[in-house]
């Protein structure tokens, strides 16, 4: 893509949560050269000469329920230390330019419009973006909050989930899909039929963060070294949006789904041992996962490994998701449509991938060198 | 390797230190269906059918300089918990056979014999343990105490370290040979000629077990991600004759080297942080390992994860001390000459190889498979 | 007492549970000198010249509703680590002769006595002990596993849980009570009156050996630094017969209750942060708590405090349990009657003492100069 | 003390370090409402009424070797999160104030004064500071970076320590003081007499901010539980000022001083284990602190307790230090001269008081009573 090329649109889906609102800062703080592109695997040097979207050409907007302009969300995390002091100020211009481009979205209670109408109305909204502000496409990624894990296929009501009402709106729009939480998307089944006619590329479930991340390559050693786990036990306390929404214990079960998958990948049975999310409003965006494994070495020697992860949930997301949009963007662009498995090393829920970061990222670079060679 | 040919011999030096110790034990208690292979790499799937020698046919011997016989240092681990209870009673024959192939190591203190005669004797001890038994050759496996860092290529009197004398003695009787330690071994310069020139197969320095292991998953993992590694700092208790041996600054200086190569190899240049090691005589042969790592995300933000590993360092070494031995025999057998880096997999000091686990697991499958290819 | 004084009867409500078998095996071997008296309260010096009945001189028996004799569950628990090998063995005799005074508990599913049939036949146990075995009284000590919380003061159809039953036996044959367990016992109000009027010495709920003890002494110190705890969360982790009647949501919620006292004794309120007990069966009677303390400090700065304690609960119940056995009793004879807070030191519950370990140690200590005052 | 009382001097050795810094801005912050006043102990109910100086008539001064004005040190420890986010410029009036009174400290390389020379020109400082601002009096307080541990009790040139330095100035201008380092100070041998015969009021040795602070309450839990303790090790990781002055093993070694008598105070003897100190750059004035503590319960069952502190040192002590200045001037009022052991709950050096936090807070109480009785 060079300079020529029509910009590439960004549409969040919940574009004022705390993921969202530091993705549209940081990638103009990062853009602007007032911080190095820490945690953006896309800015390292395998990743050079592929043909992404250069950062600068991003364009925000999205949907969200909430009605807080971003340079207020963006202030009020950098009063909780998740983005520097100084930089709500130094991107307001950008922050303010996102903002412009969110749409209310839905459905709210009370709201009578039936599925139909409103993935009408959201793939309107994307539609109208990508015409008003000339763009080349656009890629629509969720990263709202976790939804209540639905006991079957279709809740009760025959109404699809907020999550893949948004993914149908994307599908209709003719825009390329990330999804970054655990919520339904893509994956529920009434829109599989459509997805697979559609020609796009869609992603994900479930960005890799912190507990899944570290297991990802723990789980792995263990097995390559023969050493048998006979108990992974997590425990995980966070505030923020994401605490109060996992507090839920349907969404949590969503969440805990997907750290339990990859050991039972991994292993080819989940070991003894439970995950549990608890919501402490006085941590606010940062995060801390205590995993405690305990394995047995040779002659049936019992040994425990413990981590302990204290990371800071927006700031891990937030350039993944960047990295995500690009790299779905521009697989479209070289016809490789349909889920991506080549992107699982981002996911907890890896569309059929090895569970195993390092298998994951050994088919990222490979991913990198097709797009590379397709310029 | 059909049921005909000619038996293995593994000579260790150290013989009667709890490593060497629990290989002896565990060798024969895995061979005779006691205990199942955990932590054992070649007894697992894409070991098999590899021309291995069969565990079974393992016969052992070795140097040392302390007296105390194997069966009387295996009910000394069993008190201690690092063997089962049980144990030294079950393979009581196997403890008593190997023991009678232990021959004195040194030099001792008052010592008179030079270099040359030193070498020479611990090479007929070899041949003559190979030739009685009528093996089919022996891999020699430094398993001995951690020596001191030498200051220079050379100690001050030009004498060789006790570990070089056993690696030359290692070439001399012909045989493969296995560095476990951080000991200079085969790494000598004086011995480089002689080595080169002698059309054997050698690997390793130093078994990675615990801290470095992890270290070798995880800092592939911050940089996969690009997040970035400020400060690595790490601290080892163990108590048992390695917590000891480590005591001595020199010998734990070539011990460090090895935890802060693999660091330096994946980052390009070593973060900041210091690692210790303690003697504390009460944890016995368990080694507790602290890891904090301060890392920054996207926009600065700061980010700590923290490691503790509790481990049996013997009951981690012994199966891979096994599997180092099977597996440089073979190596041998199909002319793998010369040092191994497919063996990076369970080095410190890989011989030139990857410091990521997961690309040295990626090696070691392919050495698998042309291993069974040449069958 | 002196030695010619008659021996204290220490009557075990689960008798054969891991607690209780290490009570009658340790007991013996410290007697025995075979160990020594680590963990025990009443062995060290302030307790000397207190009249405590002599560790040699307590007689063991018991309900259970399970049949394992106690040598065989003394071996269960020696391959488990829980007792040092070749105890069993060593101290056989002492738990033969505590097995035959193990009487059947209940109620067990289809027994159709009545309440006060329970407690008649439990009593004619106690009493059938006392006086066959010529003790001069005799102590009933509640270490079953935890009782499911009850909804209300009664359960549903009116009867008393099982605790209680025994409490009621032990009034009825005139012996002192201590509670070890979270579980209801003396606390039952259909008690209140009957405990009032009998003149015996009671104590407890819920002895303190693990997590709470570190809450004990470690909210004390944030309080009296004046250091604002924000959120304290926990997570526990254990096998055995605790981790799987913890499992239990509604007896898990009866220990929680206990853990949750102390901070909101101390600090006047609870803080944020929940508790989670998980039953991890291959942990076995080893448990692992974590606690997670996020604080402010000066001008609001946020700190965290993380504690990781690994112990064996059997092993630090047991010489808690010969202690209030021995100091219960000894209270009864100085006119020392009802609940005693003297003891609240041993306790989660302390029968309205303070929750400060420290203030808890002084009261103890002002105790034993009492005890050895009335000589 | 009324409000017609004269105010008090604080007089600060290090004024521009970064405990100074929070100290000026804190206790302005706390006497303008701005901050509740978390971490002082002096403000929590057992100190009203007890005739202390009021937070808002302290008045500050103090050497230091360092040129860089407080408001331009406080802006930087607001960029490193110790001081909130626009608490410098809020209370730019009082750093401005305090910066005015600060005088060089010495001795710097090439001062060529004699120690006598020194002292008087210190102690001159400090008069003119107390005459000018029409002082009540002064108390002397050590914060600067910790000095390296002389060889004997005079170093090799006979001259005194600069902590020493400005103790003698401190007796010489009459002053009170307090040490709040493991520096010499007025532990000096040459100023025994001196101080002895002052009528003045001096306290401490080196403030109990984290890891000691967690032993003086963890070491009398295992004490009092009748525990036995095998080995206390700790690793200490911090930047700033005092991570870099404790790079010297010298230094460290004062500091580990303090650390070790805690544990040797309260068990009779030191346990096994070490203590390290890293100065890592990268974590600035944030501490961690990890404790492994391997302890033994009932028939020598292996137990182990582990902590892990992160702190923010400065924060820490700044409220401490405000304590101490108006506990120590109080006491002088009430004659109480000499060293106050009863401030031990403020020290790793407690004046020959209790290692344990308990008793040291129950003596601070009396101490409080006594003051209040006293008015």
């Amino acid at each position: 893509m060079t300079s020529a090329a029509p910009a590439l649109g960004v549409w969040l889906v919940g574009a004022r949560g705390s993921v969202a609102t530091t993705v549209v800062a940081g990638a103009a703080a990062v853009a602007a050269g007032l911080h190095p592109a820490t945690g953006m695997v896309t800015e390292t040097p395998p990743f050079a000469d592929c043909g992404l979207a250069p950062l600068g050409s991003l364009v925000f907007g999205g949907h969200d329920t909430v009605g807080c302009p971003l340079p207020k969300r963006a202030e009020q995390l950098a009063a909780g230390g998740v983005l520097p002091h100084g930089l709500p100020a130094a991107v307001g211009a950008e922050l303010t330019a996102a903002d412009a481009e969110i749409r209310p979205g839905g459905p709210q209670p009370g709201d009578t419009r039936s599925d139909e109408e409103l993935i009408d109305a959201f793939a309107a909204d994307i539609t109208d973006f990508v015409r008003r502000r000339g763009l080349g496409g656009a890629v629509v990624v969720n990263v709202a909050s976790t939804e209540a894990l639905p006991a079957g296929a279709h809740s009760g009501d025959g109404r699809l989930p907020a999550s893949s009402l948004y993914a149908a709106a994307a599908l209709r729009a003719g825009c390329a899909y990330v999804n970054f939480t655990p919520s339904t998307g893509m994956h529920h089944p009434a829109l599989a039929d459509e997805a697979e006619a559609s020609g796009l590329t869609w992603t994900g479930r479930d960005g890799k963060t912190g507990q899944t991340l570290l297991r990802s390559v723990l789980a792995p050693m263990f097995l390559q070294r023969a050493l048998e786990v006979r108990a992974w036990s997590g425990s995980n306390l966070l505030g923020g949006g994401d605490g109060a929404a996992l507090a839920d214990p349907a969404a949590a079960a969503a969440k805990n789904a997907g750290k339990e998958r990859v050991l039972a990948d991994v292993f080819g049975s989940a070991p003894q041992g439970e995950v549990h999310i608890d919501d402490v409003p006085s941590l606010g965006d940062w995060k801390t996962a205590w995993d405690h494994i305990a394995f047995d070495g040779f002659l049936g020697t019992r040994m425990v490994l413990q981590t302990i992860w204290q990371g800071c949930d927006s700031a891990l997301a937030a350039p993944l998701v960047i990295d995500l949009a690009r790299l779905v963007a521009r697989a479209g662009e070289v016809g490789l449509t349909g889920p991506r498995p080549e992107l699982g090393f981002f996911f907890k829920d890896p569309d059929g991938a090895s569970s195993s970061l390092g298998e994951q990222f050994t088919h990222l670079l490979s991913f990198a060198e097709r797009l590379r060679a397709t310029r």
